[in-house]
């Protein structure tokens, strides 16, 4: 469900970075009950001099697109809060480490997302904690 | 104007296989009259260190995400409908092969949308029709 | 903010030309007051047999994806007007090469969105010529 998309110098993180920094973030998720197989994340490497910010190539930018499906989030001040709760997770692995970066979440519409093939249980929290516990998705 | 990304193991499909499951997805568009060359597919391989799903690095998931711009389907059960031909579609390469996947597809207004600058006819079904003709676009 | 992904054939552009590219994209925002920094540009190679359109592989395609998040254009005047724009300051790299191409815009509500962390100003004109003018974010 959420699908985050982070594009980084090569040389960025290394994989012990990538794995906690994608803990952290699945994290978010797994907190509010949703299964942590929903968390995709996928880190993308962009050389320097394919990555332009202001019209000038770099290799100190990172640059996070987020999708979430399974929630909607209802108001202003919960999308303040998650944004805030983000920034948190990555800060560690980019903020401290000297990088400008930029995010955005975008909150697409559920009815064409499928997981193995199957409708996730959005409307049937019982299901959907059964597919957080046993950690798969299973026909319902 | 679908714009289908697949993000895979580097290993997970061969030249054939792209091709033919390329000519699977591109076939759910052209029978209902879209022009062949409106449906773009990029295959992107992700390295196993890079592909995070619930926090874990993994090479044996599929994600896809689709953008559809010349049709808006106009209820859930279209929509339904579409995802099972897409899962249909796409089964004997990802789900016979024993991956597990994702898919969602978006619906992006077409205001935007232009193919070799020119507006798509999506008004014009005569127009339409010419472009799938003759599998390019031109002025009208 | 606006966020251009340029899908290419691996060949299809020199450094000069993505850094030529990128100055012309970045000026169609700063000529509109935005700071230069919220533009980033990626680009993005797709070997020729990882690049579909119409179920078969191509190296004479470009497909771009942008997202605006700054600004709604408020009608589809305006919106024809920047796409209009957009396709004069790309067509020396795509067009006149004698490329295939096709482009679309979406526009992305900025509830969360951020840049360093921070709430781009885009309710405060003053605060955002000042991110402009230093270009880069500063806490407000």
């Amino acid at each position: 469900m959420p699908l985050h998309r982070i594009f980084h110098p090569p040389g960025a993180f290394s994989v012990a970075e990538k794995t906690s920094l994608s803990e952290r973030i699945t994290k978010l998720y797994t907190n509010r009950g949703l299964p942590a197989f929903y968390v995709v994340i996928l880190f993308t490497p962009i050389e320097k001099d394919s990555f332009f910010v202001g019209g000038q190539s770099t290799d100190k930018f990172i640059r996070i697109v987020v999708q979430h499906l399974a929630r909607q989030l209802p108001n202003d001040q919960r999308k303040a809060e998650f944004s805030e709760k983000y920034e948190e997770a990555i800060a560690p692995f980019i903020k401290d480490k000297g990088y400008d970066w930029e995010v955005h979440v975008e909150e697409v519409p559920p009815e064409m997302w499928r997981e193995n093939g199957l409708i996730p249980p959005i409307k049937f929290p019982e299901i959907e904690k059964e597919w957080a516990r046993l950690n798969k998705p299973i026909p319902y």
